[in-house]
């Protein structure tokens, strides 16, 4: 019944190793059916070698198991959050990439220093404040994704068009129009991330130009769009 | 009609995801037929995994598309006028890579600092003023040509010793004596870039001597070279 | 007599070129029979793909070669010596992966810093003291595994929350519960050893919440563990 | 004549494409007949794809050509100065490997930090003064190796426990009893370049213990070496 959503939530999380986003099994991919009401997710701790198509695992929006023999992602809650407070979002991926992992320990917004980040990210990819201790200790998971939706909020950020965002102490989380979008997206903040660590080792003050950082934007995503072959 | 000049450029193009100068689609590289009066370029926003050589865009120097169904590379304009000041080059790259963007994004001027450099590029590799925002409201990849050519001009560069330019808050571009070149242009700038990012935070003072720059340019491109086999 | 155990070790073993934790041989791997009070462990020198499985040599606790034509690796005494303390571990490895020995040889405990670590990780992974010159000057394999001993004793951590250690101007070593959960473990210690150096480069004060730490650590390995299909 | 001379220099050209150690065609090896008083070395400018075993070139001690058709090496002239310095070399390379290049750039000393340094280099690996304008203007290579040799003798090095160098604002020169084993220790040079760099942005005055690093050297390569299988 669910298998297109399956086959193509088991695609980007195949994507994920083959980008280089996750060692072992630290990364999983969601994609939402807002008409049937349920997200298909990685099932947790699978390894990606062995992961067959039918191990993804069919989830209502509350988390219940709709199909599926396996556990989904541990991190399924914070999924649910995001597609229940972003209706334009179809698709939530979650890793521990390196350079975008290294900016959320160090407690920092990852900041838009240059073209390649416009091109995606209309601004600075925020980093949340810290959990309080209350947080962790009870739903930690759907916490995570209300810190998440909370900072979006208060700083007034569109979510589509800052597609990332990185939990403190934690690691990244990316969304998209579906789930090949989302991965798409996390390749992309990896790539940038890495990128703004060395940037701001050379020249600690750098920021782009806010100028620049409109027109890269609006010439892949505005109205006028002109990049690509649309 | 144009076949071998696309052959030429989609060859050139499918070399920067070998060399792992881009991510996605984020490179171009172009060719100028100079007796026909025309440039092939990469399409907009094709993945280099699907591209065909038939892909490849014929247009002419005012932009203008002689052959081809698809929109040309959105860096064009920047691609022509590299081409129309400077009658000595024959391809132009466009890439995001990753050490030499990190420069560009900093805003500093890529050092000379050893022998790698020196084989060749003469002198430190420019980084551009940044763009105004009338520059960039306006013919923005027109104006990074001219702001290119303008840096040149102003340091008096001879853009054939110095065969790289970084953009301000953008990226790099590089140019040789055709699309192959150009694109072996990009490789040496990115493995430079990286090497001088990490030898200036060794010992942040240091550069090459002039004298041992003279003779690692000379010994390959000199009236004298005996590098090689010619 | 010990196919079943030298196979385990063999495979290990082959692990650490496949993960990039090895350059030559600068790597080892065994696994403890308990039973029968012998290990198998990689012969020394050995490259990686010319080993046999039958190269794996067959010890006893006191060192002493049970089967096998060659000489085990030169650091099989620190192995041993952590199998006799440590009655839960049932593999051990030793590498000089890069990111891990930066941290040995700065002789500074790789920090707790993000979920990544807390996952595997339940506190920062300690720095041995240096060795003394007698104990270098006398048997410096097994005085290599005491002062690990000892650092884990005197800091009151158990081994089996903390898996990992790096001996001052040296590099690390892992352990688990077998061969192919050692090798686990190194591979994480790599990646979090990684994320570490850049984390504090941004953040030079920067330490995880611990309550944040309990919680990772905790679903993954606590009494109420959810993490995975168990 | 010289056939095998020629199978294995070519074999260990090749390793360095193989070991990452070169783009395009910047390294070279080469390998000593002291009897018959010459040596092979890689022809100049030679891609390592299309390279072919007859391209090696035989040169005697004087740089003339005693077999092949193309230039050597560029580089020729330093290697004959180290086999003429120093009898018990058997094999030469040259690189511009990333991390031993950078501390070329940076004209600093690559310091003895731990026992991945230890097991093959007893002590720093030095980083030679810079050539004087003279030196530069005349003959460049050769006087390359001979300020390479001086600086071996000033500091009393011996050239085979310290089987490197860094030339300042160049690069690395690597050497060994053949061809082969010098690639391997260009190899390790790399790697614990890669490591010195970020130990040292960890803890800036950081050494190894003179104690530790006799040991780990003494091990490998003293009259009572235990390492390996001899």
């Amino acid at each position: 019944m669910y298998s297109e959503l399956k086959q193509r939530v088991f695609a980007a999380n195949l994507k994920l190793p083959q980008y280089g986003l996750v060692t072992f099994t630290w990364g999983n991919v969601s994609e939402i059916d807002r008409e049937k009401g349920v997200i298909a997710i990685k099932p947790s701790g699978v390894e990606y070698d062995v992961m067959k198509v039918d191990d993804m695992v069919i989830v209502d929006l509350n988390g219940a198991i709709v199909e599926g023999t396996l556990n989904p992602s541990s991190d399924t809650a914070t999924h649910l959050e995001l597609y229940k407070a972003y209706p334009e979002i179809g698709g939530v991926v979650h890793t521990h990439s390196r350079s975008a992992t290294i900016w959320a320990q160090a407690g920092i917004d990852i900041p838009a220093l240059g073209t390649t980040h416009a091109d995606y990210f209309y601004g600075d990819i925020p980093c949340t404040r810290k959990l309080s201790c209350d947080e962790i200790a009870g739903q930690y998971e759907k916490n995570t994704g209300l810190v998440i939706i909370e900072e979006f909020t208060h700083r007034r950020i569109d979510p589509m068009a800052v597609p990332s965002v990185i939990v403190a102490g934690h690691a990244p989380f990316s969304w998209g129009k579906d789930a090949k979008d989302a991965v798409h997206n996390a390749v992309v903040l990896e790539e940038i991330s890495a990128m703004a660590l060395a940037t701001r080792s050379l020249n600690s003050g750098i920021k782009i130009q806010p100028e620049l950082s409109d027109k890269h934007y609006q010439r892949k995503h505005g109205d006028n769009a002109y990049y690509g072959q649309r």
